[in-house]
């Protein structure tokens, strides 16, 4: 078991937020929608019950807390939470904040609409509210 | 505040295996795919962060433990957890024992064909499975 990575998909995919305990904060580089993905960084990991409990239970409290976080930041209308893995078998959990008025509503965001990427402008601002949200 | 009843939705689109401590246990009818819903059972509950902290966590171990089960009897090949919630507002997580060869892979199962409903004998059959694996 060697030490903890971030898969490259998913650096390739998104911008590095900060850490929390447990989880790597990313934001997927998509403007579409405010969409975190949360990574705990422990090496090895595909499946939820791959970590051992007292981690399972920092995952899922860290999820939802910074769900609640990013709908409160962004008056969302639903929490999305999802851990697929289907394309990167690395562990990561999806936390998006929905809105009746984005391009997926009411489907769920993966796979929909191509990567719509932040300007550098856009991004260096929005890690900054996020970085205060969450670190 | 009254009682906990499931939403009309979720009592349509599926079968009920049984109660465990915090969550009904649902099954998809849609023989495509081993599909099971969790929905706590506390009334008025939307999000993951209106449930209470114990609840939370109690939430959070039934679904990892369904779906570590889940996984294990049907010998799947990635776990798919989601709590999405646009289309019916009451508070449910999908758990879902995804396949390489089922009928969306590798892209999530939500919106991608419809249902193709249990046949009354293999739905017995399934059932008793479930209780057994969960109750």
């Amino acid at each position: 078991m060697g030490a903890f990575a971030l898969h490259p998909q998913l650096a390739a995919d998104t911008i590095e937020v900060g850490n929390l305990p447990l989880c790597k904060v990313l934001l997927m580089n998509d403007s579409q929608y405010p969409w975190l993905i949360l990574v705990p960084q422990r090496p090895d990991i595909r499946e939820v019950y791959d970590l051992n409990s007292s981690d399972q239970q920092h995952l899922w409290q860290e999820v939802t807390q910074v769900g609640e976080k990013l709908m409160a930041h962004h008056r969302g209308f639903k929490l999305n939470i999802g851990a697929l893995g289907n394309m990167v078998p690395q562990l990561h959990v999806h936390v998006i904040a929905r809105q009746t008025d984005d391009p997926a509503w009411p489907g769920p965001i993966w796979g929909v609409n191509p990567a719509e990427p932040y300007s550098e402008q856009a991004l260096a601002g929005y890690l900054t509210e996020l970085k205060q949200l969450f670190l």
